[in-house]
């Protein structure tokens, strides 16, 4: 049910946008009473939160190949994946559109956001414990390197985004904390 | 009068919003009057494609100190300022969610962020001549990677953008470009 309640959200979300997304519409979607989504969360804001921390966990695994090259290749290339899908692209640019006269949802953004950056710092952490990286490589100022271009192109170019765009983007990222100029200030 | 008519197409645009703009709006911020837009842009669309590309190249100049950490720093800090005023960010927040609805803006957001680029290229170009970067350092990669961050943070982490963002994002660029890894495809 759970599962079903926030995928539906997800493509509410994506498809009518933010202001018009209500738990009756998920529930709709989802096929379920709306009376089960109020048990399961206080309002559509919760149910919105949980449903875009579920899309971006599940679509983008944190990877532990032993090689920090690899590892990051990985989540660049997770990232492209997810936000290169028609509903994943919908998503983003909705989500962003709609953040601008949404406070709130600019709030949850972030939160999202930083929730996802924290929950792959193992991947820098243990890359500085192998010596792949300066010991002093701030994970989050990483992890940001890594995503950046794939975000620009995506959504301020508007250029195309592929691997050749994630594994690029994992390069610079990689390049720039060996410079030590990712260290933490 | 120019200068008055672009000012005021910025303005309307980051207050009305693309879709509410008119050049009857625009004409009364500015002073004047309409058929005065009309003899010299042929409708609204080119009109904000003028205004935008007006606004970021005069609040971006083209640096060129002799060195390309130089360049590469007020580059990025004219950046950080423009992006960072109320205006600013009024500006690029509306004009970013209004793309996701009107292809056409869309489309002359590209075609502004492309121009602006190619405009930053001599930077770069520079910089290879007096051997600061690889040669085969592709002009276009590298300028994205240096703005890259700084619309990530803004746009899609709303973080602070300041002064060292934009310094970092220089840092990380030229560590890039300097390890290779910006060269041409």
């Amino acid at each position: 049910m759970r599962t079903a309640v926030l995928a539906a959200a997800v493509t509410e979300l994506a498809t009518t946008g933010y202001a018009a997304l209500t738990v009756e519409g998920v529930a709709q979607r989802a096929g379920v009473h709306k009376t089960t989504i109020y048990r399961n969360w206080k309002d559509s804001d919760s149910l919105v939160s949980d449903a875009l921390a579920g899309h971006f966990d599940s679509d983008i695994p944190i990877p532990d190949t032993g090689s920090v090259d690899d590892d990051l290749r990985a989540l660049a290339r997770s990232l492209v994946a997810t936000l290169t899908t028609q509903a994943g692209r919908a998503l983003i640019t909705t989500v962003l559109a709609d953040a601008v006269g949404h406070p709130r949802l600019a709030e949850l953004k972030q939160a999202v956001f930083d929730d996802r950056f924290r929950r792959a710092e193992p991947v820098v952490t243990r890359a500085v414990e192998r010596g792949e990286l300066p010991p002093d490589t701030d994970p989050s100022e990483f992890l940001k390197a890594l995503a950046a271009p794939v975000f620009f192109r995506l959504v301020l170019t508007g250029e195309p985004v592929d691997e050749t765009t994630a594994d690029r983007a994992a390069q610079v990222a990689l390049a720039a904390a060996r410079a030590g100029v990712l260290s933490a200030a």
